[in-house]
């Protein structure tokens, strides 16, 4: 092989063109594609070519498909950083978006083996489980579940939890959460976490789960996050 | 509400039990369990109450069903950090696995638009354009595309292109990777992704994309990965 620049195959040509287009404003988040005949004509290329790189963009989640109604340009994904604690509320405030909460489940559970390990307590002790679905603008986004040791927040469930939790702590108990452990995984969709969310069951999510210590190093909370895979982006500037 | 103690839905218990027991050893990884009578009888549950029990354990990736062969406990996830640096190769070796590479296409592309953007070059330069295959003892883990900008790295096609690259870049040009912008997000398998990956298609999978810079603030790489979310999870500890 030598310099000779190699030609990219036609459906990744294709692909490639859409992608500028989008990356260029030359197509827009919510605008339709024309249909698949229109397409191809327009391009010169068969319809399995344009479709495989149609199918591409999807996967890709800059195209969406949505059945019987066409293929459109997806929003582009909603940025958050791996590399800082930054509270759902307070960091999708700072992007100019309007973060909400539906609170789905408020109740005392005892800690399990698990969770009490995370959370340094003894099996079975008191906790405050909470269940909300995170929208923004009106439109859900992810869907969290966390557990705060009850003896740290007596009356927790009596407050209005359809706001900033940590500012709550912070506010309420003087509780301040000062750093986390953090993991991020790929899972996929359950039937109800799908309807929650709006998207189809088996859908790709980001899911996050989180172990919040206060400034002593005392672990305050114990969190699952579900984010929308085709919402969401993870942002980290690593140094070697 | 008051601070009495609520019971976990029935099917949580099981899972908790479960998912207990696999923390604590007394279920081992690749272990199968029991089948869905065996165990709805002994643990004295409904088959569709045990069943939401093992599916809430898959879905988070615990354990993994093989259909015909039954539902067994899954391997761990290796761990990656997104605070750092840290080259699949090398990160690998520290963990005591065994990384491999299989190069699928190593030519020669023009750039595209969009790449020449991230790697600040001109649309059409030569790029080295290389798609691997990785390995961890010899099971297919994670599927790499990457660009190098041709004339940093002369002839990098008659390299042995089966070990780390950035040792290559380093011993064979004196580039040196610094630092690097990272992002994850999660999608879907395609199928010649699964295929590749021995997932099926439609998998959640970890998408990092990457540009790394040279110590000048030079782009020398853009790179797609994609990880099995089976088998994968990244990790960050944050401060405020």
């Amino acid at each position: 092989m030598d310099l000779r620049e190699t030609r990219l195959p036609r459906y990744a040509e294709i692909a490639e063109s859409l992608r500028g287009q989008i990356e260029n404003g030359e197509l827009n988040p919510g605008d339709r594609l024309p249909s698949e005949r229109e397409l191809s004509r327009a391009l010169g290329v068969t319809r399995p070519t344009l479709r495989q790189a149609l199918l591409d963009l999807e996967l890709e989640g800059l195209l969406r498909r949505r059945p019987g109604a066409g293929t459109f340009v997806a929003e582009p994904k909603i940025e958050r950083l791996t590399g800082r604690l930054s509270p759902f509320t307070r960091g999708m405030e700072q992007k100019g978006l309007e973060p909400g909460a539906r609170v789905l489940l408020v109740e005392t559970r005892p800690a399990s083996k698990s969770i009490a390990a995370r959370l340094q307590l003894t099996v079975s002790a008191p906790l405050f489980y909470c269940h909300r679905l995170r929208l923004i603008g009106g439109e859900p986004m992810m869907l969290e579940k966390f557990y705060l040791p009850a003896q740290l927040v007596p009356a927790f469930d009596t407050l209005d939890l359809s706001g900033s939790i940590y500012q709550a702590l912070e506010q309420q108990y003087g509780v301040v959460v000062q750093r986390a452990q953090q993991s991020l995984e790929a899972v996929a969709a359950s039937k109800q976490e799908a309807q929650l969310l709006c998207v189809a069951p088996g859908d790709p999510l980001l899911m996050e789960r989180r172990i919040a210590f206060d400034p002593a190093g005392h672990p305050v909370e114990y969190a699952k996050d579900l984010y929308r895979g085709d919402r969401f982006r993870f942002l980290s500037d690593v140094e070697r």
